[in-house]
C-alpha cells in the first residue's frame, strides 16, 4: 500500500561513483542521518577566499509550510549555531540572498580490522545535502525552527522549558533555512572483507586478530545544576535510555549485516 | 623549562570572532582534535560548481621529513579515504597540483539543558585547518602515511598486520598531503548558563530539569570474524579499554569545568 519512496535525482553533483552498492538517494535515509547527527558540518565559500569554510552547526529537517510533513517528504534544512558574521554577510550579499552550501552528517559505526592494512575500513553512515541557505526573517518561521532544533536535542524539550522566546532572544538567534537542491548517502556495514591470498596465508591467520569493533555514541549519567529541583523527567529519561540502547544495538547489528 | 607553545597566527581566515574565550590557536590542541577524531570532514571546490563538496575521510597529522616530530610541532595532514575521481582530477589540475581545502573535526561532549531553549548548548571541541592538498606520489612517503593512518585507527595495528603493501595495494591507495596554512579550535565546556530573570522565576525552577548530559564515543565488545584464530591482542584490548574510560571521563569532566 506504501507509496513509492522519494529519491533525490542522481546527477553530477550528488552521484556516488565508487562502491555504488553503498549509495542511497532516498530522502528518508538522508534526512534521518541528518536528524540523528548531534551536529552537521556546513561548508560555504566566503567571497575572495580560495578556501571553503566549514562550521559545525545543529540541523534538523522540517517544513514550515507543512509542519506535518514526514521525514521522507521534500523538506528544508533548518540550521542553528554560531554562524560567523562573515557567513551572514556572505548570505545577505549572495544572489537572491541565498548562499550555496554543502551540509554533511556522518556516523561511524565500527572499526573493521582486517589481515592487511589495505582492507581495514569503517562501518559508517554518511549523508550530504546541497542547497541554498538564507536567513529566516519571519518570527513565526523562526519559532517553528527553534522548536524543531530544540526538540532535535531532546524530543519534547521545547514544551518543557520556558516559553516563549523573549524579544531579545528572537533578535539574537539566527536561523538559516537551506532549500535543498540535491543529496546522497553512503553506508558501509558488514564484516571484514579480506583477500584470498591473505586468507590462504596460515601464519598470517594464526597471528592477526580480525573482526569488527562496534563504535557508538553514548550518554553518561546526567549531571544536574546546583539549582535544579526536579528529578529527570520521563521524556528525557526515556530518550537517554533509548539513545544508549538503540545506538549500541545499531553498531553491533551493522557488523553482522 | 618548556618551550613556548606554538600557535597558528590569527588572521581573517581562522580568527574566532564570537566567544573568543573559547578559541585556541595552539598547534597541540588543534592537531590533537584532528588525530582523535575517527573521521574528519574535508571540503573543496570542484571547478564549475557553485557548491563546495564535503567528504568524510580519515586524517592524521605527521611529518614525513621528520617522523619524530611531536603533535605540537608544525605538521602536515595526511588524508585517506575515498576521494572522488572529481576530487583527484581537481587536485591534479589545481595550481601547482595543490587544492585549497578546509578540514574540520568535531567532538560533542555533552548536552547543556537550560531553563530556556535559548540557553541550551553543547559542550564540544571543534578544530578546523586550512591548507593545500596534493596527491602523494612517492612510495616511501605513501607507506609512511599508510602506517600513520592505520595506527590512528588502533595504535600498533600496522606492525601487527600483514606487511608490506602489495604493488596493487600501493597503486590503488590514494593519499593526500595537506600543507597547512592556518587553523583554529573552539572549545565549550562547563555547566548551564541561565539568565537571571529565569533563575528568579520560581515556578520555572520548580518544573524544568537543568543540567548537563555527558556524551561520548564508546566501543562495544569486539566481534571476531569466522576465521579469526587469536584472542584480542593486548595492544588492541588496552586501546579499547582506554578509549572507553578516557572518553567517558572526559565528557563528565567537561561538564564540571
Amino acid at each position: 500500500m506504501g507509496r513509492h519512496e522519494l529519491e533525490y535525482p542522481q546527477e553530477a553533483l550528488n552521484a556516488i561513483r565508487r562502491h555504488g552498492e553503498r549509495a542511497s538517494y532516498a530522502l528518508k535515509t538522508i534526512h534521518t542521518l541528518i536528524n540523528t547527527a548531534p551536529i552537521v558540518h556546513v561548508s560555504f565559500n566566503p567571497p575572495g577566499s580560495p578556501f571553503p569554510v566549514t562550521l559545525p552547526m545543529i540541523g534538523q529537517m522540517g517544513s514550515y509550510a507543512r509542519p506535518s510533513a514526514d521525514v521522507d517528504d521534500p523538506l528544508d534544512l533548518y540550521l542553528h549555531g554560531y554562524v560567523s558574521s562573515r557567513f551572514f554577510a556572505t548570505a545577505r550579499n549572495a544572489d537572491a540572498g541565498a548562499l550555496p552550501v554543502c551540509v554533511a552528517a556522518s556516523h561511524v559505526d565500527g572499526l573493521v580490522l582486517a589481515l592487511s592494512p589495505f582492507n581495514h575500513s569503517y562501518n559508517y553512515r554518511s549523508a550530504v545535502l546541497f542547497g541554498h541557505a538564507a536567513l529566516v526573517d519571519d518570527d513565526d518561521e523562526k519559532r517553528y525552527a527553534m522548536r524543531l532544533i530544540t526538540d532535535g536535542v531532546v524530543p519534547g524539550r521545547w514544551e518543557n522549558t520556558r516559553q516563549t522566546p523573549t524579544a531579545a532572544e528572537m533578535q539574537s538567534t539566527s536561523i538559516l533555512r537551506v532549500s535543498i537542491v540535491s543529496g546522497s548517502a553512503k553506508i558501509r556495514d558488514g564484516g571484514v572483507k579480506d583477500d584470498k591470498h591473505d586468507l590462504n596465508d596460515q601464519t598470517l591467520c594464526d597471528t592477526v586478530w580480525t573482526g569488527v569493533v562496534p563504535l557508538y555514541s553514548a550518554m553518561a549519567e546526567p549531571i544536574p545544576t546546583s539549582y535544579n529541583k526536579v528529578d529527570l523527567p520521563c521524556y528525557a529519561a526515556e530518550y537517554l535510555d533509548d539513545f544508549n540502547r538503540d545506538n549500541k544495538e545499531h553498531s553491533v547489528a551493522a557488523a553482522y549485516k
